[in-house]
């Protein structure tokens, strides 16, 4: 059942035990909204935990571990940021089947919440918490800042990405007014890298190909290139968008090897009128105009055969 | 003499012909600011011309080149986003005596403007022209708005630096409810890299070493890797804060070798307690604890072995 945020706030405050659930492979959205909503519970005396089946985002290390100490029995499940059930994940399984309230921005949610505040015009999920704790009577102070601030600057790319709206520009005012160190949050989310991270670029920079006159660029994350240098999922985040974003480059095409290491799931982003869902589609695969996908059989200089063959068809 | 915003719009009523001059090597703040204005006192009859020593960045290209069209002999000079007449570059040297009035956010400005609209807590001086429009009685469209929109975006980077203000996020707000596509200069400003960027970038990280157990990155920009990948001054913007922004790198080291090639520009960026102007201290330059620079004689890694020992010292 859709509930507004004044009803969620109305059922957070009945309750007295909480259960806090992030998804899985977390991101600044879904940490940020739980730290926040638990830091308003708790001042109004709740006994609040947060979980994840995961472990918290490197660059979200300012957040507290107190929510984490101690277990408790009978709760009220809130999930935050989790469009569907299934990104629980392995470790939260239990709760799958019992959430009492989901508050969510992903407009493919799959309702698996007995009750659901849903905002899909929502930059963030962060958004949609700050309304819930001003519902709650409590006020937004620097501690809950940093924490709304986080979800929103990661789910907007820092205010870069199409998805930012006026609101959220208006709200990140009244979060920094708070005295939060924004640039800090910013510097650890947006321009700090790994050894690892970095490592990973040198290779793909090293490995990438001009096509068809500069038309298209192509570049292959390789098993070896991801035993070699450690990287984990996390740290290669946003690595796909590099060939796209090249000047002149009209199809940009990841090819990420699957760990058979006889196959490859390849992302295709197009910036001009050349069709991703048509290039996808001459090899299996599809999606949108702009960004679509599919899976090529083979080793590297085939599959990259093969995926040149259908931008050339396509260009 | 210092003077406020509605000191500056009534000096612009009463002009005819105007012209605006941008710094050199301009970027999005003084081209934003400089195209917003221009189109608020064409709205109010004036002829307006804009000037800048150097040709429009290539990510603002959206501008319109109609300022640039015709010459006219009596004209009120007015400078934008312009800290020192020095700035004015060659072309416009005949201006450098003879500015009647600047706008500027720029702490450092020199003064040389007859009448002087200075505001050091803006971020850009974008945020202060909007003000200037108002001031003009001048609605804020959607035409004006991506010129200022590209101002505050250029100058804060994406709203991520610290000199990013709760007014700077406001202003955002305001401006993207004219409906521009803020997304798309963002894209174009932040998320394009030139050919040459990238194959820069690919030596770059070829380059990248690390020392003292990764306690200090170090990338050398050389003469040789200017010469190979053609990239302009324009296209190196930003390379150089590569060694600071990885994790566990305590002090961050870019030497850009000089025409010379006997001699190199090195600027070091510090993340903790290490002291980057003790470090360029020990080389016979200086500058702040997290960011100085000086200049070292020597082949490639004659100055390196120079550069590490100072390093050494201060680590």
């Amino acid at each position: 059942m859709r509930i507004d945020s004044a009803a969620a706030a109305a059922l957070l405050k009945e309750q007295q035990d909480i259960l806090i659930i992030c998804h899985e492979s977390p991101d600044g959205d879904t940490t940020g909204s739980a730290f926040a909503l638990a830091h308003a519970l708790g001042r109004l005396g709740k006994r609040v935990r947060i979980a994840c089946s995961d472990p918290l985002p490197r660059n979200c290390s300012f957040f507290t571990e107190t929510f984490f100490q101690e277990e408790f029995l009978e709760k009220y499940v809130v999930a935050v940021d989790v469009a569907d059930s299934k990104l629980f994940g392995d470790k939260l399984e239990a709760y799958k089947t019992c959430t009492d309230l989901c508050i969510d921005h992903h407009p493919t949610n799959t309702q698996y919440a007995k009750k659901l505040l849903l905002r899909p015009q929502a930059a963030a999920t962060a958004e949609i918490i700050f309304e819930v704790i001003q519902k709650l009577g409590i006020t937004v102070d620097k501690e809950i800042a940093q924490c709304l601030y986080t979800g929103l600057a990661t789910d907007t790319g820092c205010f870069l990405y199409s998805n930012t709206t006026a609101d959220t520009h208006r709200l990140a005012a009244q979060l920094m007014e708070t005295g939060i160190d924004f640039a800090a949050i910013n510097r650890l989310m947006f321009e700090t890298k790994t050894p690892g991270r970095v490592a990973m670029e040198k290779l793909l920079y090293n490995d990438l190909k001009y096509y068809f006159d500069g038309r298209c660029a192509v570049i292959c994350i390789t098993r070896d290139m991801l035993e070699q240098t450690g990287a984990s999922g996390e740290e290669l985040e946003g690595l796909a968008s590099l060939p796209r974003q090249i000047e002149g480059v009209e199809v940009g095409v990841t090819m990420k090897q699957r760990e058979d290491r006889a196959s490859f799931k390849v992302s295709v982003r197009t910036n001009t009128q050349a069709d991703a869902s048509k290039i996808c589609g001459l090899l299996g695969g599809g999606g949108h105009a702009k960004a679509a996908g599919c899976l090529v059989m083979g080793g590297i200089e085939e599959a990259r055969m093969k995926i040149l063959d259908a931008v050339k068809a396509c260009l």
